[in-house]
């Protein structure tokens, strides 16, 4: 790298954002509504995602991804672009790297560069989570329970501050030392916080349950599911992933999913489709409940599930929220 | 835009590039030897190009392209993006805008961000041309002659400067203001230029000629091509652009293309593929000749027709070329 200090005049150039920066705006915005208008348009057909763009590299093992689109006359268009390199931590990087750019719909310009390093894709990750709640969490939620004490484990509690009126959370993970540290460090934010390797423990306790772990087992048996909960699933977005028994999606009332067509080849939905628990014409999409009340939840008893495998629409709009971050007034 | 300064220290951060910066670097680097072992790396199947990623807006019209990829075990890899907006310049704004992101292929961080605004395109297209000239030009050129009077009409004199020891030249343009003004600029830059609409005026009087025009209809038809001249053909990079009479391809001694791939679905080749002028077996690539002197131009007399259409190889070097100009060191 090279040393030395440059002053930019931003007045007439793009503007870069460095994750910090980044870090500082979303503590001023609420995206959720962003990506709430997102799955609507992406319901409506109103969204253009090309196949996504791949690169694999073999020595050290890596690949990049480039996923872009936009919603049809809209102001912006973006893309974004992410790594995976697995080596990475032996040399004391992060595994993940990204960035999103942001375009001009109407003249191409760039508008700005968005070095985030993956954590926007956590961030409409944990969004779309809250919207779920929004419209299916039940009216009183007991307990929390997360499946997965990583960064989506935290990011989910944050983003559900304001839509869940509750603060009694027990979180499941394999590693003792990991669950501990969440336990530490979630309680510095109010939060009161079990820990448990049992995946009972979790089901007995809450009516209101996300799983966003990389399993690729069922983590919860249909046996333990109970009337009036709801589960969110957002570790899987591959065919291999799996975190629900397929036999839950069969038992359950409702089965929200963020894409139908993504649904069919990965996530929950795809296991249960396959082992014929469901058929297609059981899933709704998110898109689809937003604008339509007589879709939320409507008893206490409901079983709902939400299966999300992430969708670009996500990432255009958590990067236009940023902006308007940066430039309200534009 | 937002109106303020920032200082940034460029240690420990990814360098972001101006297009005066990338002018003020290109003038103390010579890119070509990087073209060239681009060109022989895709010769050899070395590099690794997925399809070109693709995004169409109707109102107002624009189009958006990624290209991307890497050479194999090779230090980086690149994404280019470009843009097109065709009512830009009822609006003050060029048409065409873009820039390169360069990542490092052992780990996936973003190394450098070129926002080049379309340029390097330029000088890699220019880069090429000078790869050309030097393995097929005849030994000694009596006149240049230049086909299209915009920007890669001044940069291919640019870029076969030291390649080529001639400085009378003749450009064909349909535009008498355009012609002027390309006169006035290039005789700054210590060239006799002559311009004409006519272009038996060219094929006439010079033996290497460049087209560099986005013409749909041949500018030079076969009977205006006598023994040993050679033409670089770079302007159709579509199925629908085409600069030379087919026959010419059919009567040349050797036919030079940048990807034997692509040209048969664009370029000049594609042409006289089409109607039966060559066969596939006909050409050869750019990146076979490099490394073989006995496949340089061998007499006066040969026909020699280079035919580029643009290939994603050209893009990764002239950003590594770049960057090794900013970080020479590393």
């Amino acid at each position: 790298m090279i040393s030395e200090t440059i002053c930019l005049d931003l007045t007439e150039m793009t503007k870069i954002v460095d994750l910090q920066e980044i870090k500082e705006i979303l503590r001023n915005i609420d995206p959720i509504q962003e990506i709430e208008d997102g799955f609507v348009a992406f319901s409506r057909g109103n969204v253009v995602v090309p196949p996504v763009g791949e690169m694999i590299f073999e020595d050290p093992p890596g690949e990049a991804h480039i996923k872009y689109g936009f919603i049809k006359n809209d102001d912006f268009y973006v893309i974004k672009i992410a790594s995976g390199f697995y080596n990475n931590p032996k040399i004391g990087l992060p595994s993940y790297d990204g960035l999103m750019l942001l375009f001009n719909q109407k003249t191409g310009e760039l508008i700005s560069v968005l070095l985030d390093e993956g954590h926007l894709t956590n961030v409409r990750t944990a969004a779309a989570g809250a919207v779920v709640a929004k419209y299916l969490a039940p009216k009183k939620v007991t307990r929390i329970g997360i499946f997965g004490a990583g960064v989506q484990g935290r990011m989910q509690l944050e983003y559900l501050k304001g839509i869940i009126d509750c603060n009694d959370v027990i979180v499941w993970g394999i590693d003792q030392q990991e669950l501990e540290d969440y336990k530490k460090e979630m309680e510095k934010q109010d939060y009161k916080i079990e820990t448990t390797m049992q995946s009972k423990d979790i089901t007995s306790s809450c009516n209101f349950i996300v799983t966003c772990t990389p399993s690729r087992k069922p983590l919860i048996h249909v046996d333990q599911i109970v009337k009036g909960t709801h589960i969110t699933a957002m570790g899987s977005d591959t065919p291999e992933k799996q975190e629900l028994d397929a036999a839950i999606l069969g038992k359950a009332d409702r089965i929200v999913v963020d894409s139908i067509d993504q649904v069919q080849s990965r996530g929950e939905s795809y296991h249960a489709l396959k082992s014929g628990m469901i058929a297609k014409e059981d899933l709704i999409e998110l898109g689809i409940i937003i604008p339509n009340k007589t879709l939320y939840r409507q008893s206490d008893d409901e079983i709902t599930i939400a299966d999300l495998t992430g969708v670009a629409v996500q990432d255009i709009q958590i990067t236009k929220a940023v902006w308007k971050g940066i430039a309200p007034t534009e």
